[in-house]
This record gives C-alpha cells, sequence and structure tokens, in this order.
C-alpha cells in the first residue's frame, strides 16, 4: 500500500519546524476555523447526558434524521431515514462503498488525479483500479471512457469539486458520467466532501440525477463529510446515503467490522451542527483566500486550471523543469514554504514478474503541486508570494 | 459477510421493550458505569483548546507516551513510543492487525469460539480463517494444532480473557501457543481487550512472553481498547502495540485509509484516562456481580464452564433439547431476558458449488447462549434469576 505524498510532506515541513523555521504551510486541507461554539457545546451535553455507551450501527436515529432533514432543504429529495449510514469521517464511508461495489480482484474506475485514500483502500481490499484520463484542465476526456470499461468493472468514482484539483466537473459531463455508468450498469461512489465549497460555476450531484429515476435503477452512493462543512476535521463525522434498502442494509453491517460501533457524544454534537445552516459562512471565508490565491499566483507566469471549489490550487509546475517531488523539497528547503507533490494523487500501481505491487505516479500527477489556500490568511498570503517568487527565479 | 447474532437480538429486544415491555438485557456487553468525570472534563478541555483539527496518524504524541508509561506500569516492559498505534476502538486496531498479517487468500487461525468482528474483518480482507479446536471447557485441545497449520498460515489470533467464553488461558497454554506460533514463525494477534477484568487465576499477556525474545524475532500485536476499562465504549478508542519498527510503519501507515486520522479531542480525553490507575474499581464492580451470576446459575442445574475474567457466562444449554437460538428467541419470548445464541460465536465459512460463500455455525457454538453480568445489578439479579427458571422448567 503506498504512503500518501501528504504526509511525506508532513514529515518533512514538521522537521523543518520543529527546528524553530517558521514554515508557511500551504500543505495542509483543514482551514483554521474554530468549530462552533454549539457543536462544542453538543459534545459536553451529551456526554453530561450520559451519551458515553455504543450506539446503534447505523448511527442514532436522531443524527439520521437530521441528515434526511438536511439534505431535503439543500436537495429538495426526501431520503428515507434507513438508507442515511453515518460513518467516522468520509474516509470509513468511502472504504465502506468501495467493500460494498466493488470486490477483491473486480475493477473501479477512479480520475487519474485523485485523493490518495481511494488507492489505499483499494489496495488494502484487493481491488483493481483503473484511472480514467483527466484533460489538461482535469476535465474527464469522455470519448475515451468506453475503452476502459471491462468485464470485471464495477464502480466509477465521481469527485467534484475536486481533491486536489479543485475543479468542478460542470451539469453536462456529470450526466454524461452518470449516464455512462448507467450504460455499463456501474454503481457510483460520488465524494461530495466538498459540494459546501463551491466558489463559482454550477454545481450539479450524481445523486441528484439518480433521484430522476425509479428506485430499482438506481447506483449512486454519496459521500459527505461533516469535517470542513462544520470546521470538525478531528471529530471524523460523516455519512453515506444508499440507493436502496439492500445497500443500506451492507453499509450498516460493514460499519460493525470496521468502527465495532460509531462515536457516540460526536453524533449527538453532529445533530446540533445540522440545527444551523452556517457552512456559507465558512464558504465565503475561504472564497476570500481563493481570490486572493488565484491574484497572487497569476504573477507566476505560468498557466494554470484555475479551481472552482474546494481548498486548493493543484499547478503545473513543469516550466521550471523540475518534477513535482523535487520542487516541493526545494520550495521547503529554500523558502520555507510547504505544498504537497502532485505524484501522490496519480499513483498508477503495476505488478512485477513476482507479483509484487509498485506504485508510480502518472506523468500528468508528477508535474504538479497542490497548494492549499486554507492556511490563516496571513501566512497563505506569505506562502504563495514566496511560491510565486521562487517559480519565477526558477523559470 | 456474515451478520452478528449479538445484532439480531439487540435488534428483538430492543422491538420488545419498543412495546413498553421491560426486558432484562443480559446480551449487552456494555456495564452500565458511568465514565468517569476527569475523561468527560478531557474531553472538553480539548475542545476549548481547539484540539479539533487533524491530529498525527497514529496519535497525538502525549497519548502514545501515556501508553508507553501506562504499559510499563503494567507489564514492566518499555515500549518505544513509536511501537504505540492509537486506533478507533480495539475493533479497528484488530482490523489492521489481520490486514498486516494476512493477505487476501492467505490463511489465519482463530479459536472456534470467538469474537464475531473477527469473522467479518477476513470476510472483508479475502482472508481464509481456520478455527482451532477447544475443548469442553473452552481451553485450546493443543496436540491438534498442528494439523491446522498449512503453507499459508501466517497468523494466529489469542484472545485471553475470551470473549465471549471468560476463559483464562492458563500461563502454560498461553506458552503453548507461543511456542506453536513461533516454531511455525506465525504472526500473534493477541486481543488483550478484557485484560483488565480477570477475576481468578493468572493472566500471563501473550506480549510479556515476545519480549523474552530479541527484537527480530518478536511476533505479537498486542490490541487494548478503552472502552471497558475506562467505561467509554462510547469513544472508540484503543491501540496496537507493534513488535518492531517496520510493523508499526505499516500500521500507522494503514491508519490513513481506515480513519483518515483519528478522533482528536477524544485522544487529550484518554491522557487524562490514563493519568489514575482506576481499572480496579470496575473490576472489583463487576467481580461481584460475576460472583452472584454464578451463584445464581449453579442453581440451573446444568453443567457449564465458569468464566475466568471478562463480561460473560458462556453456557451450554443442549440439555434443555434447544438450540442456542431457539432458546435465546423463547427466553426472550416467555422470560423478557435477553441473551444472545453462540451460534454467531463459532462461523464457519464454506463455499458452494458457485463459489458463494456461506456462514453455518459449528455443533459446540450452536448449543450455546452467551449470559452477560455486565447489566445493572438488579437487572442482572432478576435477568438470571428468570434465566434458571426457564432452565429447570425446560430440562
Amino acid at each position: 500500500m503506498p504512503r500518501s505524498s501528504i504526509r511525506r510532506l508532513f514529515t518533512s515541513a514538521f522537521a523543518l519546524s520543529s527546528e524553530g523555521v517558521k514554515v508557511y504551510g500551504l500543505h495542509i486541507g483543514d482551514p483554521d476555523f474554530d468549530m462552533p461554539q454549539r457543536i462544542a457545546d453538543g459534545v459536553s451535553d451529551a456526554i453530561a447526558a450520559g451519551h458515553t455507551h455504543y450506539s446503534p450501527m447505523a448511527g442514532i436515529p436522531a443524527l439520521r434524521d437530521a441528515i434526511v432533514s438536511h439534505r431535503q432543504r439543500r436537495m429538495g429529495i426526501e431520503i428515507p431515514r434507513n438508507r442515511v449510514i453515518v460513518s467516522q469521517g468520509a474516509t470509513q464511508a468511502l472504504n465502506s462503498s468501495l467493500q460494498l461495489c466493488v470486490d477483491s480482484g473486480q475493477r473501479v474506475l477512479f480520475p487519474m488525479i485523485y485523493f490518495p485514500n481511494y488507492i489505499q483502500q483499494s489496495t488494502l481490499a484487493g481491488v483493481e483500479v483503473d484511472p480514467y484520463e483527466l484533460d489538461e484542465s482535469f476535465q474527464p476526456v469522455l470519448e475515451k471512457l468506453e475503452q476502459q470499461v471491462t468485464p470485471d468493472t464495477r464502480a466509477m468514482l465521481i469527485n467534484t469539486p475536486s481533491n486536489p484539483t479543485g475543479v468542478l466537473f460542470p451539469p453536462e459531463t456529470v450526466r454524461a458520467l452518470y449516464d455512462f455508468a448507467r450504460r455499463h450498469n456501474l454503481w457510483v461512489i460520488s465524494d461530495e466532501a466538498y459540494s459546501d465549497f463551491v466558489y463559482r460555476g454550477e454545481y450539479l450531484s450524481p445523486l441528484s440525477i439518480d433521484w430522476e429515476y425509479p428506485e430499482e435503477e438506481r447506483r449512486v452512493i454519496a459521500v459527505y463529510s461533516f469535517s470542513k462543512s462544520y470546521a470538525a476535521t478531528g471529530l471524523r463525522m460523516g455519512y453515506m446515503l444508499a440507493p436502496n434498502d439492500s445497500a443500506a442494509f451492507r453499509l450498516e453491517l460493514m460499519n460493525e467490522p470496521l468502527t465495532g460501533s460509531l462515536t457516540t457524544p460526536l453524533q449527538y454534537a453532529m445533530v446540533r451542527a445540522l440545527e444551523v445552516d452556517d457552512t456559507a459562512e465558512r464558504r465565503d471565508a475561504l472564497l476570500e483566500r481563493w481570490q486572493l490565491a488565484g491574484e497572487l499566483l497569476a504573477g507566476c507566469g505560468l498557466k494554470f486550471a484555475s479551481p472552482d471549489g474546494g481548498l486548493f490550487y493543484f499547478i503545473d509546475i513543469s516550466p521550471t523543469g523540475m518534477d513535482g517531488d523535487t520542487f516541493a523539497d526545494r520550495l521547503l528547503a529554500e523558502e520555507h514554504v510547504a505544498v504537497v507533490p502532485g505524484s501522490g494523487f496519480g499513483l498508477v500501481g503495476s505488478r512485477d514478474a513476482a507479483g509484487t505491487l509498485a506504485f508510480t505516479p502518472n506523468a500528468l500527477a508528477a508535474r504538479c503541486v497542490r497548494v492549499s489556500f486554507a492556511a490563516p490568511r496571513a501566512d497563505m498570503e506569505e506562502g504563495v508570494k514566496r511560491l510565486v517568487a521562487f517559480i519565477r527565479r526558477n523559470s
């Protein structure tokens, strides 16, 4: 199983700052926002009320109900409560979804630039991965999709807005991907962790399309996270929405070996989180940083796909003559700015003659770096200025 | 993947109590103890201090240090901090340990009566399970072990005191199991979730034996839980101890796809938990219930292996002419007492001609029920009295 390149940079950046050096952390996908007080109170109140024991496998009823209402307000669809399965963060939800849809030895389609957890989970599950091609703007090359389907392909992963590229797939692209999955009878795992952070363009969820069809034809497992939406990354809360009773039953069942049971007081806190829809406050704060970072980056002289959402710029820095790993290492050493090499977001597995699995980055990923604009504003501004100066000096 | 028989009885018992019927819950492995106030304060203080963001993959340093000190006091061994990997409960620790030791298609040895999560996790990982035989007292039949090893066997699971049988393996048995694993170069996964709850006999941890050998020969991954020891089942905290740097590195790496990151404020709370060693208070309270349940059960007229630790009596009720499932269903319907059928603790997987995996209980498990003495004392007393009357009426 490959190590995520995010972790490698975390370790180097941490080592440098441990020496007393001020490091500008553009590697972290965790905004510096304080968790809302009502969520903090929700944890304390739950514990004071004795909610410190096991909870039902799919989550406490109050939270599942709150999620039903929340999705109704957001998307205008009425998800039955039994289809809502609470998870320990989107990470576990993605793992459960993959385990549900794809058996060992079968295949899943990922975008060629993707969140590293996907490949780690696939490797653990013995699932084979086929990356679907993205163009220079990180949009799917739709006409090449057909040739990537095999008789063993079972699922397709869609992540819009994307971590790490930040791009939003336009509605017609989401619809084309959905139709493709439908034509080949594939599950769709829709990672919507960043759906509350769209700064421009029209957001269409694959789940909305799924609900245009009768229930027996639905295929989307949608995955959501409380982490960024409610400034609660350290609480590890998320959920999945299942398209039918059978999938819901199996996802609930899988919570048993994967979680034992969910964290009980934190679920009560998430009921409080959903009582106020204040996610736009955090989106607006990030939108401002996104704009500032974009303005500064425009001065670097490189062409790159500007993100529409999420927390990151994903920049092709190949005109500097460096690959992403070298660039990130030198940027940290010379400018004390931490960014994440793109390589870890595009690893491709292959087996040698002895059957040993090894991972190498694809060419697109290898020439990029991921730059977060979620850092505190002053740090972000100084970090991006240093990044721009470093690029200009090396172009 | 099989559904746990614990969950089936939970559902039936919950349905009955939802009708307003008083149910005596001897099915729940979660003592009614209040979580210590210092742990509650630990959560609130951590949140107030802003510890609501991501934490390091293997856990916060303060908790890993506290675990090192705790194990030093308990076992007299000095585990290097990098070998301590915090987990989301023992459940995730067991899953990570299995994934580390055994690849898809390889084999693991379990006791023939075991905690259901093991088989669910093995099934998800594509790992084949060979149950090792237990006698009528739930002790391993050592002379039969050799014939169960194949060239693909990679690990052996030891769980003493056991969930569900409650029996403690005597030191010479633990040593024999360890020597066997050593002879065949197997990993040992040691589930020590109940090691703070021993009521009689001498407890020997496989980890203690492992430390008699030089590091390069060590093979034990020991798994611990805060759940019962600190009355914090709903907080989902546990940890693993790795025998060497390589295993530690890989277990830390696996936390990434399995947890995303650990729950941050709850880790700070567990530092507080370990500041006071008050686990004996809870052990003593349970010891009293264990004694009372034992005295009452002596009147049922059946012979059964009395537990030495843990939370359960595991009773062969076959003289009633019923199997465990029928017994549990009738006991709930007639006496409103919930116990868990033994069947789910001894499922054996087999494939039909089409390769479909199905699970059936082994004969020993099928004729037992698991009776918890962790329920509130008055409920437990009345429940066990009703259970005894039911057995006597049907023998």
